[in-house]
């Protein structure tokens, strides 16, 4: 392993890790990656984001515009404290197998509800303007919790029209959770 | 109301209130307040806070250091997307009322684990160092919290000693649940 090279622990399903493997391929960050199967995780990797945000500047992914940076961070808040941790693997093993489907249901549906009208005042082709930014880095693995829980994404047509928008990027590709080191035989594309 | 004056909404229990409370307290930003009796609250402020320190930079609440900040950032995201989001009062109606004390007490023991192994590492006087940060205003909140659910902190010995500093300074004495305009009368101190 090249000394200095940053080493990512990743969990080929954790919206957490997928965050920032977008984030490192959008900056083209050189790294290592080592793979940990994870029985929980946390929204902790956006202070990850935020280091690589100041550390390596280009491309940003938070605007300059302190009002759009707010925008950035709400959307990128609600769904990383308000939505993802409540829907994950350790909270749903305690809701129990029975409840679990709805559960994940009603916190996704309640939170895209949210996130759809805020997205009505701030989107472009991308969560906040044109340019993908940390908001971005969120959304994208939250559909994918969505669709993996069987929400109806039809009364969402702003996320689901950005995320199709993300979807087609290289940085996006590179790093879904299909296409990883640790990513199980069945579950590849 | 004057002209251009920020306005907080704001809920005298909530612990992302609070964190809001203590920032403009501490940066000294004069501000109306207009309280709502939420029936449940996110992670969101934040996007709040971070939108202060980089429109009023005085005095810091992250560290000019970009791995202290990440150690900051770390702090934060894990009270404010680890544990707060999970016992917060929406999940805990949904979790019911037999098992809610339980389930409180397990997630906060859990994140506070983690979180006394981390501080062990950054802490001085406050969370990270000597100086107040974004994650001293998470971590005063999330130990009102604890106590409300009857946590034992006696495992704790760093996040008690830390939140006992930072609750003899002003800032995080006036911003205080019990000091509200909406504080109920019996909660007041």
């Amino acid at each position: 392993m090249q000394a200095g090279k940053p080493i990512l622990y990743s969990y080929f399903r954790s919206s957490c890790s997928w965050r920032v493997r977008i984030a490192l391929a959008l900056k083209g960050i050189d790294h290592e990656m080592i793979t940990i199967n994870l029985i929980k995780d946390g929204g902790q990797q956006l202070a990850i984001i935020e280091y690589l945000e100041e550390t390596r500047p280009t491309p940003r992914l938070l605007p300059q515009d302190p009002k759009k940076r707010a925008s950035v961070r709400m959307i990128s808040d609600l769904i990383a404290s308000g939505i993802q941790p409540v829907q994950n693997l350790s909270i749903l093993e305690q809701v129990g197998q029975e409840k679990q489907l709805t559960w994940a249901q009603n916190v996704i549906t309640s939170g895209f509800t949210a996130l759809e009208q805020i997205l009505q005042s701030t989107a472009g082709r991308c969560c906040v303007g044109d340019e993908v930014s940390m908001a971005d880095l969120c959304l994208v693995p939250q559909v994918a919790n969505a669709e993996r829980f069987k929400v109806d994404l039809t009364a969402y047509p702003t996320i689901s029209r950005i995320n199709k928008t993300l979807l087609s990027l290289e940085a996006f590709q590179v790093s879904h959770p299909c296409r990883q080191p640790d990513t199980p035989a069945e579950l590849r594309a």
